[in-house]
């Protein structure tokens, strides 16, 4: 059974960065499971701010929900929400246990999050490292133990808002055409500047022209980039 | 069509690096074939000299022509001598076209090589060398041109005698348990030193329990190890 | 007295990739010369191939020759054809010594050419490795000696097709937001499918967008991208 | 107006790493601030402890703070200490949150501090880690939010005692001849051993040997190295 | 006076990847030191808790001491336990002290320990950590201070169960041969499985082959593999 | 028998790079020879051309040859002129056997040459290249084999002028304390500027400074700095 966890520092990363392989997994059949370490609710929700500056950040939060609630909606997906707030987020023993938790109870066979650098975001990074430790606690050294110990899941970083400088080098292309129209559909609900949907759009589309010129494949029309952070294991070279 | 094409630069590099996935290709139902730049009569048939070391260069040829062939037979797979030369092999413009027209002729879908680093063997970067230039002279660079354009394939490096001075960090294993009985009858058939065998024999079964710790698969007995030089174009995440 | 040359592979690809920044050379006064090594008349002319298979590369040259002096013609530039034919690209030591006769006599201040690596072009590199060799051949090791000695340029490749798989990582973005209708004007000079002039329109777009967000000047609207191989020498941190 | 923040892990290394540049920055117009985390009166007080091993670390204290002034009053630069502690340095939450406030109130336009890594000090990386974090928070996403924002500063490293274990590699060099005589007064307030101002005098004209190789500009007497950590936003490749 | 610190996250970890080393060093009149940072209770004794899953912790400790202990004893060397936990093993500023107050105390030459990546093993990097901050805060910046400063130790990582996905790359090869019953006696006492056993056997082999091959010394029959995070200074280039 | 070879791109090299490493190993008591390709006699006799532009390449070799050969009897060691020329230097397959040849015929323990990479310097990494394959060559893959198969020699680059831009990070520091003295000797045969007698004074001095502070040795006055190109093999970790 293919499991798919999705941990997104704040609740919007998961549309922007992973949506279509999230809709495309519920598709194929997947069980799939996003959760949301913060609603971004200070440092990445400027629309809502710029609306109206008297705002609380409880507010903001409630409207964040709603609105991720309602991309989950769109790709199939639960969705989970953390609260560990954001600029800054703090990590710490506890949390480092509940994120463990999740991912023994979940079981997932693959992972994805951001990635180990990110020099325009402070809270990217600590959800990389969060991924990392935890990963490596609920899967254990590969022996029986004294706690419950799962299979070690697959786990990649998705595509950062500027790759190089995040030293992101994707080595997978998910083509994800299929699926567009959700993750447009979803992308619209997230309240953000119309200029944003157009950014991930084009980049849908440039990330499907690599994926072309690398295959050979002429129909894929939109894909997303990951980069593994282990080997592959395969039956077959091809 | 999955097609394989693996370029071995002395006669028998193809079978310890990447026989059992030769072997499993075919099994799978891939078109195979196995291109030897040269027989190594030089400087990789030590037995052959040290038995006899008033030998004819071109005498070792022949036996390893034989060796080679077997192997060959063994897999299932075609193979082809291009007798180059070793210790030192030679690049010109000419047989890179050579290699050039091979590949264009073949179409593979996947190529198998050396590593672009071997610190303790002249020929084996330039195995490298010629098939990276090769594979691009074939493919183009993705447009219609005055000249016939395969479809890019992937390319992978197999894995050479000390990994980590060569810089071989693998990403992808392949599972090779089910026909291992193939490889160690072609590995026998080499004439070469019996520690050799039991070495590749030792290093498929690292290479699994590598393969194991990483997946949780619990049944991959023997696996060999490859390093890609392009990302993955993939229908899923899993 | 600012003097910029840059060293094409092919007759188009000075337009897609620095096309900006020559015009706004141009217009900040400085001294430009491009250097085309070939026309890309066998590899990097598809729409001509496609619109009459049976045409000679001789008359391919021609058009390639006439757009690429459009394009120059716009931007104000000298440009120069070494006509080194293409796919394969060849280079030799003669080749070489033209190409630092070139590099001597213009005196350049600044050189841009291609990356280093381009796991989808066989030329680029080589324009790359060429470029490398003249100008350390043309600028000596710095002290008086037997032949001419220019003062050291500074040089860059400037964005290859698919960055991250070139291991191109720009640290330095020029903002040519105020020549963009050049750009585009030239773009459309050279006969390429339509596609390709949106796709480096909105490339021009996305890395003004990572300037804006690096640097915080909002009206950075178009920018190229580029890496420099040699620190700077500057006389403020600012 | 360019506004320049120096953080120092102890109250000398800014003397040191980037006092020539401290002085050409105020030379400039620039407005410019020093921050030394701790005044390294433990581990980076080898002279005082040796002239008399049983002072208390606070009397160390007062004679770092009056000779850290004295230097910043020669370049012209205000100066604050924040007395954090050395050998170890503790950082905190707290800590990360002051600094974030120093970085907000100041808004810098150019960041300077230590290398992430160095095998020989415990507390440069911290004062690296601090800067990065404080940095980003400062600054935001770049969106509207919650709080106060300011435009992303560039920063850079400056130079570490060796470099090469540091994994320091120089991008930009810059000229200080012009002040190095106050460079040179500043390193003997410093109260250190005398062969540390031979040593740095020494490096700056090393420093300034390589930036004439690589630049031909013949006038370069001393000079300063730095490393960039973001891309650098400009309006001419010259 | 040769002095060698072992620093092991869990207690057998020694044994496996830094015995021969050990009993090497004994033998050639070192002063030695094993510090076992956990028993590795809950995460590295598969074989006890498959044995009976209703063991407590306590009791596994206690298996873990004597078998350890007795290995101590093989190689004759000394040994102490710390007893922080695993899975997860947390690093505190106390813990730090502590282990820095055992290297001040022991003034080892050379330090042995894991790798600063190991995507299979959450303990091993915070051993990494713990020890490169230890060491730093015991060796001072190599200046007089305020508090006992000890010349600076080398150090080492010892080789990772799987080599590449933890970046480690061997510079270093000691020949073990003399002692490798040793080794094998030691490994016997850890009650681990039969394979393990096997499985080090075999890399203390693949290793020799390896330092052979290198360095054409014929006799070396078992090795063990390291990684330097220091240049050597020495009185010789041979 | 320790036996050293250095690898020199022009006839000045060797004495400012390993001079001291080169006396050093004499006073050991091993075989040292020096090869020099070329003369250096168009790009590195600046101070020759700038007495008298009007000399002839010629004269200029004769000088350079008494230069050098007083240097290599300062330090006592065997030295061979090859006279490739130099700007450029050209290498030939003609060129790599006669190198070979010279390895075979010396058998090496330990290679000294340049480094790979010199953004300043067209001919040291052909001279590396030239090291690299030749060396190669003579040793082969360990096996017997149809020709004279030596033992393989380490190998290190030595210390470029401008250490990070050739990414150069040495590994390796030799104490020259004992003869540093002849090493100024003889670079006072060069006939070269006054200040690079200064320059690689102080240098060794600053190598010195490191290889204290890395290793507590304080009597290191002078040193030389070396990166290895292979792992180690020893019968100890001290």
């Amino acid at each position: 059974m293919n499991k798919l966890l999705v941990i997104s520092a704040h609740s919007a990363d998961f549309v922007w960065r992973s949506g279509g392989t999230i809709a495309k997994s519920v598709d194929q059949g997947a069980e799939t499971l996003v959760v949301c370490l913060s609603y971004g609710e200070r440092g990445e929700s400027g629309e809502l701010w710029k609306e109206n500056p008297n705002r609380t950040e409880e507010s903001v939060k409630v409207i964040r929900h709603v609105q991720a609630q309602k991309a989950a909606d769109i790709f199939g997906t639960a969705i989970q929400f953390l609260d560990w707030g954001d600029y800054p987020m703090l990590i710490s023993d506890e949390r480092i246990a509940q994120l463990t938790q999740i991912i023994g109870d979940f079981e997932p066979t693959v992972i994805l999050t951001h990635t180990a650098k990110d020099p325009f975001n402070p809270d990217h990074p600590l959800a990389y490292q969060a991924t990392e430790r935890a990963r490596l606690l609920s899967c254990g050294a590969g022996v029986a133990s004294a706690f419950k110990n799962i299979a070690p899941p697959m786990w990649y970083s998705f595509e950062p808002h500027q790759p190089e400088i995040c030293d992101f080098k994707p080595d997978t292309f998910v083509d994800i055409s299929s699926v567009f129209d959700k993750k447009i559909a979803a992308m619209n609900c997230m309240g953000a500047q119309k200029y944003l949907v157009e950014y991930y759009t084009e980049l849908g589309g440039r990330r499907a022209n690599h994926a072309r010129r690398i295959s050979g494949q002429k129909d894929v029309k939109y894909a997303e980039a990951f980069q593994s952070h282990l080997p592959r294991v395969t039956t077959t070279i091809f």
